[in-house]
C-alpha cells in the first residue's frame, strides 16, 4: 500500500474533460476495481489486475491514482457521483421502510452486494478506504435527510429531531446483522426498524439542542 | 488460509484437562493471536507469528488449530466463554443505558478496541471468521436477552416484546457508526439509542407473533 507522493501534485483523477477519455477511463478503472472486489476481495486487490483489466496502463495508474488504495477510493468517490435521491412516499413511515428495503434489496444480492460488501471490509486494512468509505456514506446519508426535513415540515416529527440520526438508525439495525452478527436480514426486519424508529420519533428521541 | 483436514479429527482445541497444561496453551495461543491482531490485523497474521509470540510449537499449531482461520475462530470462541453477564440496574433503560455505554467504553478505547475490531474485520476475509464471529455475538446478545425478559416479567415492556431485537437496536446505531459510516461515537449517542429504543419498546414495535 505505497501511497505514491506524485498523486498529491497530479490533477484529480477525472478533473480533465468530463464525459471526455478522461471520464471514460476513469469509469473503466472504476469498472476494474469493481469486478476486483466482488470476485477477489480488497486483499487481493492490486494495480496489477486493474491494470489488466482496464486496459489503462500500470505507469498511467500508479501516476495518477498514487496506488490500490486510490483506485479504491476513487471507485467509491465516483460511486457517489450518481443522481439517486431518497424515495419521496407521502409519509415518513414509507419513506424510511423504501430506505430499508432498499438495504435489504442490496444486500440480500450476493452480485450486487459483493462490491458495497469489499468497500466496507477495505476500510478495516486501510485509513485511506476508511476515510473514503466515510465520505461515500457521509454525503448518502445527507441526501437521506430530506425525508426526515419533509415530515418535520409536515408537522409529522417533531421540531428539532435530527433528521441524521433518523436515516442511521432506520438502516442500523440491518447494517449490524450484515457486517457484525452475520445474521440474515429481510422485508420483516426492515419493516421491524422503520415501526421502531418511527415510534422513536414520535417520542421525540432524536430531538437534540 | 489452508484448512487441514487434521483438524477435523483431531480433540477440539483445549478440551483435554481443563486448567492444566493444554488450557494454559490454549490462552497462551489466544493471547498472541489477540497481540497479532491489535497490533498488524488479519491480513498480517500467520501461524509463524503465533508460534513466536506464544512460544508453542508451529508444528503443534498446525495440528491442533489446522490454520490461521481455526486459530482465530478459538481465539473467539475463548473470547465467548468468559463469565459477563449483562447489567441489573433495575429498569430497562439502565440496564440498556449500560449496554450501549459499554460499547462506547470498550471502542472508544484504541487499545480495547483493536482486538475485537480486528474479529470483525477478519470476518470480511474469511468464512470461518464468519462463523465464529456470528457465534460469538449470538451468544453475546443472548446474554443480554435477560434485560428485556426482566423488563417484561416486570410489566415494564409490553408481552410478546423480542428480546433479542431490542439489545441489537440499541447497539446497532453505535455499530454502524464504527464500522461502516466511519463516524466518532461518545455517550450522547448511546443514550440517544437508549431513548429511541426505550419509546420504540413502549410503543410495542418489537412485538412479534
Amino acid at each position: 500500500m505505497n501511497d505514491s507522493t506524485e498523486d498529491l501534485t497530479a490533477p484529480a483523477p477525472g478533473s480533465a474533460r468530463p464525459g471526455g477519455r478522461t471520464a471514460r477511463t476513469r469509469a473503466a478503472v472504476r469498472d476494474a476495481v469493481l469486478t476486483g472486489l466482488s470476485e477477489h476481495g480488497y486483499p487481493a486487490l492490486t494495480v496489477e489486475y486493474v491494470a489488466e483489466h482496464s486496459g489503462v496502463h500500470k505507469t498511467t495508474l500508479y501516476r495518477r491514482w498514487g496506488s490500490v488504495e486510490g483506485l479504491l477510493a476513487d471507485a467509491l468517490a465516483l460511486a457517489g457521483e450518481d443522481a439517486w435521491t431518497p424515495p419521496d412516499t407521502g409519509s415518513l413511515a414509507g419513506d424510511l421502510g423504501a430506505l430499508a428495503h432498499e438495504v435489504v434489496d442490496s444486500f440480500g444480492d450476493p452480485a450486487r452486494a459483493a462490491a458495497p460488501t469489499a468497500f466496507v471490509g477495505a476500510a478495516f486494512q486501510s485509513a485511506r478506504a476508511a476515510e473514503a468509505l466515510h465520505a461515500f456514506y457521509a454525503e448518502r446519508f445527507h441526501r437521506c435527510e430530506a425525508v426526515v426535513v419533509r415530515a418535520v415540515a409536515r408537522g409529522k416529527a417533531p421540531v428539532g429531531t435530527d433528521p441524521g440520526a433518523v436515516v442511521r438508525a432506520v438502516s442500523a439495525p440491518l447494517f449490524l446483522r450484515l457486517f457484525v452478527t452475520r445474521e440474515p436480514i429481510d422485508g420483516a426486519l426492515a419493516d421491524q426498524a422503520v415501526r421502531a424508529t418511527c415510534a422513536a420519533v414520535g417520542a421525540g428521541a432524536f430531538v437534540t439542542g
